[in-house]
This record gives structure tokens, sequence and C-alpha cells, in this order.
């Protein structure tokens, strides 16, 4: 790419899909980035830049004037323009709005009261009903008048006169019952319609489990507005596995990997601070045993081994419950046992590792009481460890806090001071 | 639960869809999960395992003999069979296999050879094929002889004579195009057919990019194997994002939520023993230091802040990496690039966060050469924790271990040698 001339790069992106330029988009550095965006053909632009994650399409939506938004936006589902909408300013929003045809204007302006992560953020309008009275050879030739069917269609929503949703008219059913039947005695009904103000990650759930390709969303009275499809929720999926992993390193799902400098080293200062801030802490809890440790040295040596053999039997034990806790497993009914199971792990490795520490600890420095001591630190410290990574994301959750994002630094100020405090606080009992 | 009797429990289950019912089971602890098994109705039992991950089906299958687990196995697809044969012992394997009815035997065989992490794994051999030279009126006849279609058919295949694949007839377009048309005029040619060995998170990638919903799977030769269904590919797509997650605490990603402590315990001490081993390390730099510490006792105040602050510093770059590399966005082109963004930003924080640090410990122990120390030593550790984010994972990759279960441990061997050993070398040189 480099040594490509403009030209050349030009002819090749313009062998590319759309999904390929924007993964090409997606893995450059920004300057890079501007310079392909200015490259590709004007009548693919939508698709690519519907195809990015929301920060570069902020990017570079910023670089352009009302005209060639609207221009990028002509021809993409309602859902992926208010998608892109959301991603300006207010009063750029409505400018492009107003820019935009009479029609598209109005199918762009049904969905975009929706929160973007809702059902209704998801949905696009694009739906094909039908009656219920209909014979199937009537819907039949009624299809054929279409050009084409929007993407992923594999059901027809059957409604009523008021525009109620009543059931599905799956296109493989169609295709495989008598012309002569009515749509009413064809239809499944027991698809349950999606509420436009469901969480996205509750549709998630729902396709996820009933294996659904479309399903229709509704109003609060029944009434069919839309219909979302798998495609979609591919991406919620994939964003809710993501935010668990970036959030416990205080990083956001959505960051760009190739974000400037500008961007990144702030947002990671917040989480540094905030982590200075607990190390602080531990450091405090230290200097309460300066006395101790001058007498003893060898106590600096081993207490970083408490701590952090406590930060890693709680963070195991904090993944499981958070991904758990994401998946929907863990309620109140069952988390007594898991904490019973916790206690129990933490307890053994406890008893298997300090014991293996202690006879070093007493090989190392000669010294019984420092081997002692470690042990029923490390025993003290794993177990307190199991208990923290278990309770403390069901705490903060009640707390309405994100337990993947500040369960990581809870975590770990509890098993630095209590590996600290018990570790020096026995050694200063011992040596007093 | 708890309170309600077998037959109470029974009929709430009746009332429950195969996927609910999965769902239970899997937030359950294990001796639960027993009691409501036996409890489940025997015809959707085949449905309620095939939900499940593979440990929970592991457990179940082995509390049956051979003739249960032909009746279990009974009327699911065939690559959902082969994945439940896949967790049985070779010789239980071979016993169900044989007590199958010659039909269901020769449907399983074909998709058993393939690895479960490949497309020949994940797909299954319901397909419909039609001969490209029909006129579509003889293709909606030919439908409309079947019963049912496969679940989630939204196209048939076009092969030819030697059952090649040449195209895809989408249901939309076989049902907006007129009838005296034929396959082949009506035909989508654009899409390549999967080959069966492809690893599976190549596939998922495939589907997530071209929103496809079934896809064809061929032989070496092009012929028509099966089919992959997006059900199957958002199950990839789910835990391939769980791998990063869980593989940074040393956790397997099919680890089941509930395993009792006899399994979960010695997973988990092998991962406590490998820390163990890095902690040791540590500590035995700080021993080098001892006389330094015994001089200054402030130290050993100190000295874990700026270990942890690396630690921290690196393993958001480690994440952001990790991530970056599993969704195929870093190659060698761009890794240079982003090598240099890190170290700009571990450099600005490094700066920042230690100049306020410094501030603080002049403060506190009211000595400016221990201010000088700790600002000298935090620069150094966090831009070291930023090369070794970004190149750890690259590295591990390069030598086939998995950067996501690997890249933790080493990262924080890194980051707290460096951070113990300049904090102290620095000391050792000032206070000498």
């Amino acid at each position: 790419l480099d040594s490509g001339t403009g030209r050349e790069v030009q002819r090749m992106l313009h062998t590319l899909s759309p999904q390929n330029i924007a993964e090409l988009l997606e893995s450059s550095p920004p300057r890079i980035r501007q310079l392909l965006w200015k490259l590709i053909d004007s009548d693919v632009e939508g698709e690519v830049l519907q195809e990015l994650p929301d920060e570069v399409q902020a990017q570079i939506l910023a670089t352009m004037d009302t005209d060639e938004m609207v221009a990028v936006m002509e021809g993409l589902d309602a859902d992926d323009v208010a998608d892109l909408l959301q991603q300006l300013p207010e009063r750029v929003m409505g400018e492009v709005l107003s820019a935009m045809s009479e029609n598209d204007r109005q199918r762009v302006e049904r969905v975009l009261p929706y929160d973007e992560e809702t059902a209704g953020g998801l949905m696009d309008t694009d739906t094909v009903s039908v009656r219920p009275n209909l014979p199937l050879e009537v819907v039949l030739r009624y299809l054929r008048r279409h050009e084409r069917l929007p993407e992923s269609t594999d059901s027809l929503f059957v409604v009523n006169r008021r525009d109620q949703f009543i059931g599905l008219l799956p296109l493989t059913k169609l295709l495989t019952s008598s012309p002569n039947a009515t749509v009413r005695e064809v239809m499944t009904t027991d698809v349950k319609p999606i509420p436009a103000d469901m969480p996205d990650a509750e549709v998630a759930q729902l396709f996820a489990k009933y294996d659904w390709i479309t399903a229709p969303v509704v109003d609060g009275e029944d009434r069919l507005l839309g219909r979302i499809t798998i495609d979609d929720v591919v991406d919620v999926i994939r964003e809710d596995a993501d935010h668990s992993l970036m959030s416990l390193a205080g990083l956001d799902e959505e960051e760009d990997t190739f974000a400037p400098i500008i961007r990144t080293a702030p947002r990671r200062a917040v989480w540094l601070g905030i982590n200075l801030l607990t190390a602080l802490l531990a450091s405090w809890v230290i200097n309460l045993f300066q006395g101790t440790i001058d007498k003893v040295v060898a106590l600096a040596v081993l207490m970083p081994i408490v701590a952090s053999m406590g930060g890693v039997a709680g963070s195991q034990t904090l993944t499981v419950v958070i991904r758990g806790m994401a998946l929907g497993q863990i309620g109140r009914s069952n988390l007594r046992w898991l904490l019973s199971r916790e206690l129990g792990t933490g307890a053994l490795n406890g008893i298997l590792w300090s014991a293996v520490m202690g006879g070093i600890a007493a090989l190392w420095f000669g010294d019984w009481r420092i081997a002692v001591i470690i042990i029923a630190a490390m025993l003290i410290n794993l177990i307190t460890a199991a208990v923290a990574g278990a309770i403390l994301p069901v705490v903060l959750r009640a707390l309405r806090i994100d337990p993947a994002l500040a369960g990581g630094v809870a975590l770990t100020t509890v098993t630095d001071v209590v590996g600290f405090l018990s570790f020096l606080g026995l050694a200063t009992w011992f040596f007093a």
C-alpha cells in the first residue's frame, strides 16, 4: 500500500467488496484511513461507512459537509442511516435530515426516536406484511409484483386491519403448502413479537436461543413497526462479548484499535489515576508496618507474593462470575452455591500453594516463623479473594455500577490491602 | 424450585421450551442438574441436550447407557449428533453408532470425520439442491412436494450433474421472478462455497462480513457436502469472543460456570502455580536489594506502586492488541504504527502520573531523592509496559502460543521485574 500510487490503490479498491474495504480502513492508522477514504468509489461509500465501528464512522463523518453526508446515506437501510446520524452533533443531524428527500426522511424519522441500544434502534422498516384471510396463491402473485424482497427476508409478517402483528408466514411454509390454503391456516403464531423498547442484549439472547433469522418489532399496542435481522444481532452479540474483556482493562468495547494518541492517552490516564489511588492505599497499609520491615527485611521480599496470588485467584473467580452474569446464568437462587464452590476452591488451592510457599520461605530464609506467617497470610488472602471475586460483581450490579468495569479495581484493592495487612500484621505479632 | 415436589417441577418443565430448560439446567449446580434431567419429558431430551455447552453434555451423557443415548439423539440434525458423539469415549461412540438406524448412521458418518472446529464440523447435511436448467415453475412444484424444508433455509443450492456447487437460488428471488425463467438465469454466482476444512473462526468472519444466513460447504472438488446455518455460527462467535476474556484469567471458554470443586480446583491450581513462579522471580529481584531497603524502609512502602502501575498500563495495551488480533485487524503492516502509538501513550501517561506520584512521595517522605527515583522508575516501567503489551502477543503468536492465555502472565512478569529492578536499582545508586 505504502509504495502504490494513488491510481493503483484506487484500482485495487475498485476490486474489493464494501466489507473488505471497511476491514482495510479499520486496520489502518488514522492518516492512511483518511487517504484511503478519498480514493473509494463514491457509490460504495455508504455501504463501507455503515460497516465501520461507531468511532471510525464519527471520525470520517467529521470531514464531510451536509451534501456529502446526504449522498453517502442514500440507499442505506433506515436503521443504518439512524445509526450514522446519531454520530453527529444535534445541529448537523437536523441539517442532514432536512436536506434528505421527503421519502427517505420519513423512513429515518420513524426509527430515529428509539435509543440505539433497544430493539427500536436495531430495527429497519422494510417489512413485507400480508393479511390473514388471503389465499397463498394471492400472496405468491403479490410477491411476484416486487422487484426484490428486502435482504434476509425469511418470513412475511401477518397483520390484521389495525396493523397489529398476529403471526409469521415463513417463506419455506409458503413454498411447501397448497396454494389454496389461506395465510391464517398456514401461519405460525407461537412467536411473540419484540417490543420496541426491549434492550438490545435481551433481543440478542432471544435470537440466540430460538435461532431466529428475523423477528417483528411492535409498539405498545402490538402494531408492527419493523423487523430486526440476525446480521444486526450478530454485531450486538460481538459487542456484548467484547464488553467484559475491554471493561476489565478499563477500556470501551467501541474503542477504535487505531485511535490516535490524543484520543487514547486521556482515556487511559483516567484508569491509571484510579489505579494509582488503590496502589497508594496499599502503600499506606505497608507504611503502618515500617518498623516491622525495618526489623525483618525478608518481609519486604516476600510480601508481593501474598498480594499477587490473591489477585490472581480473585480475578479467576471474578471472571467466571462476570461471564455468568453476562450470560444471564447467575441469580439469587444459585449465588449461594457458587459462593460455597468458590470458597472451597480457594481454600483447597490456598492449602496447596501456601504449603509449597511455606516450604520455599523456610528454606530460603531459614526461619520457621516466616514460613508460618506466609502460609497463614496466603490462606487468608486466597479465601478473601474467592469471597470478594464472587460477591463484588453482585454488589456492584445491585448498586447499578458495571461489574466488568469496576470489578477488577475493587478486587485488586481488596486483595492488596488484605494481603499486606495479614502478612505484615501477623509478622508484627510474631516478631514483636 | 427447592420447595416444589417432583411432580410440580415436572409440570413446570413441561410448559418450558427446550431452550428454556437448557438455560435452567446450565444455571443449576450439579446435583440439582441431575435431578432436573430425570424429570424432563423424554421427547425433548435431545433438543435440550444439544443446547447445552460441551462440558455439561459430557456430564449428562456419562449417566446414560447406549440405548438411552440412541433414543436421545434421534431426530437431531446430523451435525448436532456428531457434536454429542464427540463428547464420548471412542468405544462408547462405536457402540452408539452401531445401535442407530442405518439411515441415521449414514447421515452422521458423513459429518463425523471433520474436526469439530472446522466448517465440516459445523455443517449439517439437510440441503435442498436443484439443477440449473430447470424452469422456476418446476422448482416450485418440486418444493411443494416436501412436507417441510430444513430449518433456516433461505436459498436452494444449484449443482451440476457431478453434484458440484455452481450457484445459489435465494427463496426471495424464486418468489419474485417469473416462473418461466430458468434457475440459471436467476441464480447468484458471486458466493464462493466454503471448503470443509476451513477453520470455524474464519467461517464466522465470512458470515459476519457478508451477512449470510446459510452457506454451502464443499469438498476439494467443489462437490456439495452440506450447509452451515447462522445459528451454529453465532455459537462460534460467542465462544471466540469469550476465549480472550477467559484465557486472560487462565480459564477455558468452555468452562461450566457450575462445575463442582473437584473439577474447578485442579484447573485453577495450575494457573496459580505458574503465577507463583513469576511472583517468586519478582521476589528474587527484590532480594538482590535487601541492603538498600534496610537502609531506606520507605522504598518497601513505595515499590508496589511502580510494579502495579506498569501492570495496569501494560494490560490495557495487551487487551487492545489481543482483541485486534482476534478480529484479524493486526498484521505486519500496521504493527509498527500501533507500537509507536502505544509508546507515545505510555510516555505521556508516564510523565503525568509519575509527576503526580513524585509530588506525593516528596511530601510523604520529605526526601527529594525518593521523588526523583519513583518518577524515573515509573517512566521506565510504563514505557516498558507499552512495548511489552504490544510486542508480547505478536511474539507469542509467532511461537504458536495462545497470546490470550500466556500474554497476561508474561506481561506481569515483565512489569514486576522491570518495576522492582528500576526502582530499587536507582535507589541503590542514589543512596550508595
